[in-house]
């Protein structure tokens, strides 16, 4: 069973309300109070040794702890604002009297700090948390509160069959950096879902091809990608050239996590228009147009060769 | 540097915006969006080892992660209604291929399961979360998000001196079952905030001496406890019997965590007419007057031999 489908398993009825608009499955939930605000609302979760290393300078653990739900919220074109902060640490458990300490009290500090940093350029409130003990390693979760102008939300269940696909920045070898230095798109997406009609949004966590099959799972569809379209990012070539056992560039592109960018659908009719505004207010972000999206399933790749299926999936947390 | 310092020293400058209304501190953040509604924000965590063992049903384990937030929403007479649940599990870390998992998926299925049951028993949807790894335990944190009606909202610092402190239940000796069973009192402390004027109000999480002085360091006051006044559960009075090494039972029964039940401090005026009321309507849950708010700061026990400091705080995560 790999992380998909235990996440089916686990929430496959869970409880609901009146509140709910949409629940588990798509990037943030979203709650109705009533009102003209939607309330998106998200967590996620860094640990020690799987998304950040003892390595790894504090402050950049804790940005990208929150940077990550910030690229969740970006998804669904909403504004981030308030944020509740779990940190487990590693404390050596003592009968009675609590237990010993074995963590540095300016490591920890600094880790709020670059959260605090990336929480203050985008209006975002740090509201509280949890300290706990989490023996072995540092924990870290993060839930975030956002809120969305009513029918402005962007889900992953819009797509239509002829939409143009896009995508923006460049993609894979983001473990060089990347991972730890993206900048959350909150106001790109915003912009985007302020001027134009965009069907269908996602940010890309698991990698182009796992988190396009999300999409296309939603929206009941299929998608056909130009292999020469794809942006691929130097770190990825880079890191295909330095080994022949690393997977090729391109696969790279498709397959690698963490890239954070976001991945859109929008009728084909408007995708000139978008990129030519696009480069006017954003130029120094590339948007690629890789494909549209087609009737049926999964993913097709054409090349020179022609087409073919690809069947291999962005990055999962488990194996079997 | 205990668990409150680091918190403190971590929380000092945290990042604020227009919408907190009440930040870092209290029971929950309160979140003001507009609308008649005031929004309730709060993380807690549960971790294998020290809130629950390997030999806990997965049920109560589930449920004690959602019961726990529950009762903060209840400290603030709030209504509980969506939350996210992160799940950390253990898988051995593999190169490449995601991991080997450690874990048994219908255990998993089962706090899931006991967590649902809570979270339906108070209306609660479950509208997502994330699972990650975490190769030695199982860490569970959950962010829940309630709302209160404006103006109702109780928060810890309003105690005024010559406040009668009421507690419901009884206190002490939780390990031994309650901290897995305990009711979170939603409806109780809503029925508080509708037919009185509460003036603070706490869940009881870390004991009685140690939330009391959260109660007073809010609301710079002292508190004088009349010892004989303390409700002393059946389990605090037995483990005290069975060994002399454990702590008396009224020490237990300011001093051990996780009873959830509600403190909290009214005008003298009201007491009687409180009690009065309660026993009508919550017949089979106790409510004692066990003291009042007085000038000057700490607690103060009067018992038979007079008046003297009590200085042991409850129950701390870490120690120095």
């Amino acid at each position: 069973m790999n992380e998909f489908e235990l996440i089916a398993k686990l929430t496959k009825s869970l409880p609901t309300n009146e509140n709910v608009l949409v629940g588990a499955g798509d990037d943030c939930a979203i709650l109705d109070f009533g009102g003209d605000k939607l309330f998106l609302f998200k967590t996620d979760a860094v640990v020690e040794g799987i998304h950040f290393t003892k390595e790894t300078p504090p402050e950049k653990i804790g940005r990208k702890a929150l940077a990550r739900c910030l690229s969740d919220i970006a998804a669904m074109a909403g504004t981030p604002s308030a944020a509740l902060v779990t940190i487990g640490l590693p404390v050596v458990p003592k009968r009675g009297e609590g237990g010993l300490k074995n963590f540095d009290v300016e490591f920890v500090a600094k880790i709020y700090d670059g959260m605090s940093d990336i929480a203050e350029k985008f209006g975002v409130a740090t509201v509280g948390g949890e300290t706990t003990t989490n023996p072995e390693r540092i924990f870290i979760s993060i839930a975030l509160l956002g809120t969305v102008v009513r029918e402005k939300q962007i889900l992953r269940n819009g797509a239509k069959i002829g939409d143009a696909i896009f995508v923006t920045g460049e993609l894979g070898g983001s473990i060089a950096e990347k991972h730890l230095e993206f900048e959350p798109l909150i106001n790109e997406a915003k912009w985007l879902a302020d001027n134009f009609k965009i069907h269908s949004m996602i940010d890309l966590s698991d990698g182009l091809a796992g988190d396009l099959r999300h999409i296309l799972n939603a929206s009941k569809a299929g998608a056909e990608i130009l292999k020469t379209a794809v942006p691929i990012s130097r770190e990825a070539k880079l890191a295909a050239k330095k080994s022949s056992t690393t997977k090729p560039a391109f696969v790279a592109a498709l397959t690698d996590g963490e890239d954070f960018e976001l991945l859109f659908t929008i009728a084909s009719k408007d995708a000139v228009k978008l990129l030519d505004a696009w480069k006017k207010k954003f130029p120094k972000l590339k948007l690629s147009c890789i494909g549209k999206i087609v009737s049926g399933e999964g993913i097709t790749i054409r090349d020179k060769a022609g087409s073919h299926k690809f069947n291999a999936n962005g990055y999962e947390h488990f194996a079997k």
